[in-house]
């Protein structure tokens, strides 16, 4: 131990299938309790992690950060290596950096971009039946897309928020209100059959993004037209007048900006 | 019950992740069991399927074929839907069509087509921990090639059999005696850190192809040469003479041509 004080910023990757979520709860298994755990080994000293985000069970991250406080003085190219040989193989440590001590991986972040996996039509995948969302039919594009316009802007998204999470959201100062950057719709090059849905956006209540993928699905299906859309976004939304909430397996944490 | 006794030829895929393979065991969830068990429900009769395979724990199934003998007039259509409906999502029914009484998917079976996946350098893919082997290092396709050249035609494979099923094999006419009719190994469309090994024969010995798949790896290594790897079908060839077994979730039942 040196004594000296290192904030270092990690990167991983995880598959959130066996997890529920990233944050650490009472009996049940999640992801920071695993890596806290192999921390502990791995520097000498207990470690208390902070991830950029709280993450639903079974939703998963392509690119997560988090940052851990530490006095030890193990390289950052030796913590990858080491900290993915400590780890189960559905969570993988991509890079680590040194950075200063005021950098923390949930207040600093500039915005959050998801993408939700939507297989459609045919037989449903075995392979990816925990990573991706399985829909029976052809969803239409073009529909999804012109309503997928409608959210880009800063917009009350009450309406988009887990019902028995709005109470406590709405105690906040900015309340329900979030912006998103960027929202569209297309196909993923993994195969005809599938398409993302990619959103950016300053923050995202509970299960905000899972709720617009249901509510694009019901644009495909006619069962919501974009002015039903524009209503969920005046402000006056009801969680009932948006769409259905797909499941946490075809969603993605897909990056953090800082 | 119309009383007619019908042969029903279903195809399949799996994901073996959870199961001990396809063939019933005792003391453990295989393929067959949970598919009998729907199909009792279905059909309203007990139903006794016959694999095209054997697989074994973790190996997955792209197209796997089955008959079942039944006299349940329930149409091949209707019995797709069902039997999907009563499935869990690991495992998919893609198509349904009658058959001659002396149609058995084992016996009749002309070929198959194996494809090994490996996930080769940088991070490991964690959304493919149990859907591919994991290389850490790039790999050398043009030797790999080379030594897959060697392996076509009609060979002992004395040394590409599991140990402790080489006795049982011996005492059967054919030996350890197979013919492979294609070998090659490609980059996999996925992305291009996914290489995949496709083998094609008359049939396979247990365990055949994850040990031709770990021969080919040594030969990228340079731990084989190609005159090592002539010797080793050379019919006095032991297993400790060929690569390594490569794990069983790379594994996958390509295709049963009949």
């Amino acid at each position: 131990m040196t004594g000296i004080m290192r904030n270092l910023k990690v990167i991983i990757s995880y598959n959130g299938a066996n997890y529920h979520g990233f944050q650490t709860q009472n009996n049940a298994v999640t992801v920071q309790q695993v890596i806290e755990s192999a921390l502990s080994g791995l520097l000498g000293e207990s470690a208390a992690v902070v991830g950029c985000s709280r993450t639903d069970a079974g939703v998963h991250a392509r690119e997560f950060c988090f940052n851990v406080k530490t006095c030890s003085p193990i390289p950052c190219d030796g913590f990858v290596k080491a900290l993915n040989g400590l780890l189960p193989r559905d969570i993988a440590v991509h890079s680590c950096e040194e950075v200063g001590t005021d950098f923390h991986a949930r207040y600093c972040t500039r915005s959050k971009e998801y993408v939700y996996l939507i297989c459609c039509g045919g037989v449903r995948d075995v392979f990816m039946k925990d990573l991706a969302y399985f829909y029976p039919r052809s969803l239409d594009l073009v529909r999804m897309n012109e309503a997928a316009g409608l959210f880009v802007g800063e917009h009350d998204f009450s309406a988009y928020c887990k019902a028995e999470s709005l109470e406590t959201v709405l105690t906040k100062p900015r309340g329900a209100v979030r912006e998103v950057y960027e929202l569209s719709v297309r196909e993923y090059s993994l195969s005809d059959r599938y398409i993302e849905i990619i959103i950016r956006g300053s923050g995202f209540l509970h299960n905000m993004v899972r709720i617009i993928a249901g509510t694009l699905v019901y644009v495909s299906e006619g069962k919501l037209s974009l002015s039903n859309v524009k209503e969920t976004l005046s402000g006056v939304g009801k969680r009932e007048t948006a769409g259905v909430t797909l499941p946490a397996s075809g969603l993605y944490l897909n990056r953090v900006i800082y």
